[in-house]
């Protein structure tokens, strides 16, 4: 198997990604990978008998550039290249933590959808209560959805936690503003009788309140509402840290107390990190093509590439793909 | 100025409703209110020589019935003939902390649209860290809006926070899934040109994840958007409250710690508190109609109660009246 990693993507780039690189193939000898980047700044983090690829390249897409513009015209930069690695069949897999909008331009540009798959979907796991979390897709990539998107969603979405997660029957849940079932907008007042007779375990809908409380395994919901859920989710955990911040440092007593428990609240925060769970997956592509956290260390790396060693043994894109085909030949 | 309420909306009714009413009255010796509701059940939490109204009725609308079929058919509930006091002129607003969607259809058949208003919002003050608030709209009165929809709204926040809260240019935001102009879904795409050419002071699109720390006055969005990052939140900081309780009491030393942290938690759950802020307005019906919190408890009620007297006081409904008037004339 290889991977091929955009080594300038996030924002402790080379650094930690070369570093993550390192631990992973400490996990998975067999395991071939291929850095993008450039070259000296990338050896600078590596041993001199390290055993990766590197392909050299000056050229980066930054977080700030319009994605589509970004993919087109930087065809010699680090992800476009390590995209390219896969549209040759070089590479199995490949994985940015880059521009977000840029790595789906450069997927559907070179590794290409799944034939039936009208639409990617961005699929982050978001951590649950009770430590298991929830697929949750789609947070961004398709903004206006479709009811037939949101079937498909839910059809990668429990082939995903199925086949990778090791969820026998993963409950698939509809995003939605009640339980029952005649709640909701056009959108999912037409999906849900979709989602009722696919083959799947669909529990129905399920609110925002309760998606920490792990409502469901995988969540479906199109990309506008996805990625305000998720993004509401992040900016309250972020306050209310930063306030609990401020009254734990307001007087002597509460200073005192507050270091007996900065560990505990530091395991809250662990508890609520969701690049435990690796990157986000661009399901519906042709290949597996992952999306780590902007802000990933190495260790954050490292579990982007254990979900992407995954996803290519466990055969996610050929299952995804099958089923698709399947349904195909049902409309038929 | 007469103010006519459910006494039997809520959780806590009506023991709290009629607690927070007598406090309502307290403040504001003026002010005529109108309980409506059983009428032996509200007297015991009445003094003898109190001043209220009394509509007796037996009939209650429950949180779990169908709203459009329980306004329908239950004609004598405390809810409808709270409404009713409106329609005859009697009332000059009402409030409930009964079923939110009862409460709408109820504004809608009794009070009416404000002429020109195609669609109410539902619109709650959530609170932001520096202490603020910001007003929410629409969060679930209508699901599927229309560009002008959200155009009307943000004229109906804008007005609502220079008139009620004293805000002279209210920062008038549009809920999206990043800050560019060009982002977000069709629905939002087709608003961010009509809110820029309005008499407001827009600023943009503002991401969910900013909204705690206060990136607008008013926040617009479509309802199913709105209910899904309300509960976000709302579900977020439960999540992490419960989290926080979990982790306090797993050890002795902790257990001690969290005695002295007491205290300053529960200040981060009061400034969560969005019941400081009152109820959530139904704006765009021809009378103020106030939909208080489920759990309201007196002090919630007295909150709502404030809010509304201020709707009356200060022309919420005839200034919207005036200014969309004065945009359907623009447009001729």
């Amino acid at each position: 198997m290889n991977i091929a990693i955009d080594a300038m993507g996030g924002d402790n780039a080379p650094q930690e990604i070369v570093k993550g690189a390192l631990l992973a193939v400490e996990q998975y000898p067999e395991l071939a990978i291929t850095l993008v980047g450039d070259e000296e700044k990338i050896k600078q983090h590596l041993p001199a008998d390290h055993k990766f690829s590197i392909i050299h390249t000056d050229e980066v897409i930054e977080t700030s550039e319009e994605p589509v513009r970004a993919v087109r015209r930087k065809k010699n930069s680090s992800m476009v290249l390590a995209a390219n690695e896969v549209k040759s069949g070089k590479a199995d897999a490949y994985i940015s933590a880059g521009n977000t909008g840029a790595l789906m331009a450069s997927g559907l540009f070179y590794v290409g959808r799944i034939k039936g798959i009208e639409r990617p979907a961005l699929a982050p796991t978001l951590p649950t209560l009770d430590g298991k979390g929830f697929l949750f897709l789609d947070v961004g990539a398709n903004m206006d959805a479709k009811p037939e998107h949101l079937l498909q969603y839910a059809l990668m979405g429990s082939i995903y936690c199925q086949q990778v997660r090791g969820i026998e029957k993963p409950r698939v849940g509809l995003l939605n503003v009640g339980t029952e079932s005649e709640k909701g907008n056009t959108l999912t007042k037409a999906a849900f009788p979709l989602l009722e007779d696919a083959d799947i375990n669909f529990v129905g809908n399920v609110e925002s309140r309760d998606l920490l409380m792990g409502a469901a395994d995988v969540v479906v919901c199109d990309g506008f509402a996805g990625n305000l859920v998720l993004k509401s989710i992040e900016g309250t955990a972020i306050s209310m840290f930063s306030m609990i911040k401020e009254q734990l440092t307001s007087s002597f007593t509460s200073k005192l107390a507050a270091g007996v428990l900065k560990p505990k609240l530091r395991g809250i925060k662990d508890k609520l990190d969701y690049t435990e769970y690796g990157g986000a997956g661009l399901f519906g592509l042709a290949a597996p093509v992952i999306k780590a956290h902007g802000s990933s260390n190495a260790n954050a790396v490292l579990n982007a590439i254990r979900q992407t060693v995954n996803m290519v043994e466990k055969n996610v894109v050929p299952t995804i793909q099958s089923h698709i085909k399947s349904d195909d030949q049902k409309e038929e």
